[in-house]
């Protein structure tokens, strides 16, 4: 009964799952690479679990300690269909746009969210989508969905000219927009509007994009860093099943890597 | 690999699972009887499951499908501590709070909630709060608290009087309330309150009573006969766990069954 923790964000250790799988080890893993990889090496990847009586866990890719993927497997196989998904899943782009105000323009949020440790070292890879497409990847395959990535439709809030270039370029840049992106908040806090950066699972198909909602929405008082998941199926289907709560930070992943080999071992 | 599954209410058949486990056969209820009965029966349900090996799974006894019990345990398992539960529990009593209005006096609220089928056949039983009394008991045991029926604080918000006689006197005396309530409600209505029925477990203590919450409350927009439970643990501490969503109904409480299940058949 072995387990192997992956607690890194590296493609090479990724790469080993199957062979690791096969050896009759099974795996527990924070790390998005494997299950938002191609489609076909996610599958093989459960079907070798599968064939060999091992556990493939990934909770912690989505929303750390959150539980979402369980939620999603349990009504999977009790027989429900995830119709849409509506969800807020990168803590640093909600910390940004939680922070952004007349005194903290855009580029200052930016620089914030890294030095917090929120962000990614190059915080393009939270602004530019990355992260986030790779959730609900992982999400879309659960509720049955055979999502490959470049079928995920992305709609950047910065221009491409931004996503070029060093970190240093990356920050000039972005100081540019810092104006503009005063103006359209203020626009949004006169209509009591605010941004939230959104992941959407419906009819099959899913994007990511910069959305403004209403105080009506459950995600308008998103508070700080945190994730928001809306669930909605066949039986949860006038109003959706939601789940809220810290979905980033060293310890509520720890504490959801550990429940996850619980599961392994209790077994 | 035997499974018992319980979808009465009788007590009886709670009072069997001892003897069913016992001859290593699981069992999955919605059944709250046994949970919720003395810590002594509870505790050694739990032990003769773990003596044989088998599973005792009760999902469903809170909130129907949401994932409720499994989150505490998990949390538990992971070495969290869970300090606070505040939930509103009962559909019934959340659909008779949200229907209430000019039109529609407490009475004959409470006859709605019956006609639809969302309350007992007698409603005192969401009405005194014994239904949520026994659902606060087995989420603060998941928590680890040995708590027992009679340390639960329950304020009523009827009087005695009405909880005595048989139903049709029941619906005589609540109609002397309903101008009260009224009265209550139309002051909540001018500080932007609502009435929830919540339960709450601080400090290893438990109380069920109705309360006045405002906008800022993540209970505020519990629609219809929503359910909604707040973690406040030592890791979500500043701002707790939210999980939200039907939390009674024929469909998604076999559909919880059917998760429980497949999580005892899946081992």
């Amino acid at each position: 009964n072995s387990v192997f923790i992956d607690c890194t964000a590296d493609e090479n250790v990724a790469a080993m799952y199957g062979e690791i799988l096969s050896k009759y080890v099974s795996i527990v893993t924070a790390n998005k690479i494997a299950c938002s990889s191609d489609y076909t090496y996610y599958q093989k990847l459960k079907s070798i679990a599968g064939e060999k009586g091992v556990k493939l866990m990934y909770e912690t890719t989505v929303g750390a300690g959150l539980p979402i993927i369980k939620t999603i497997s349990d009504l999977v196989l009790s027989g429900d269909k995830i119709l849409k998904i509506e969800a807020v899943l990168s803590g640093t782009m909600n910390f940004i746009f939680n922070e952004i105000g007349p005194e903290m323009p855009l580029s200052n949020a930016i620089r914030k969210a890294r030095e917090i440790g929120y962000s990614e070292p190059d915080p393009r890879v939270d602004l530019s989508g990355t992260d986030v497409v790779r959730k609900i990847l992982i999400l879309a395959r659960e509720a049955g969905y055979p999502i490959e990535k470049d079928e995920v439709t992305v709609n950047r809030f910065l221009p491409d000219k931004c996503f070029e270039g060093d970190l240093n370029d990356f920050y000039k840049k972005v100081k540019e927009y810092d104006t503009e992106f005063e103006q359209k908040r203020k626009e949004l806090v006169k209509q009591n509007k605010k941004w939230r950066f959104f992941a959407t699972l419906d009819q099959g198909k899913a994007r990511v994009e910069l959305l403004t909602i209403g105080p009506d929405h459950p995600s308008f008082n998103l508070e700080g860093s945190n994730n928001i998941i809306l669930f909605t199926t066949n039986r949860y289907h006038e109003l959706p099943m939601v789940i809220k709560g810290y979905g980033a930070g060293a310890e509520v992943t720890a504490a959801g890597i550990f429940a996850d080999l619980m599961r392994v071992v209790n077994i």
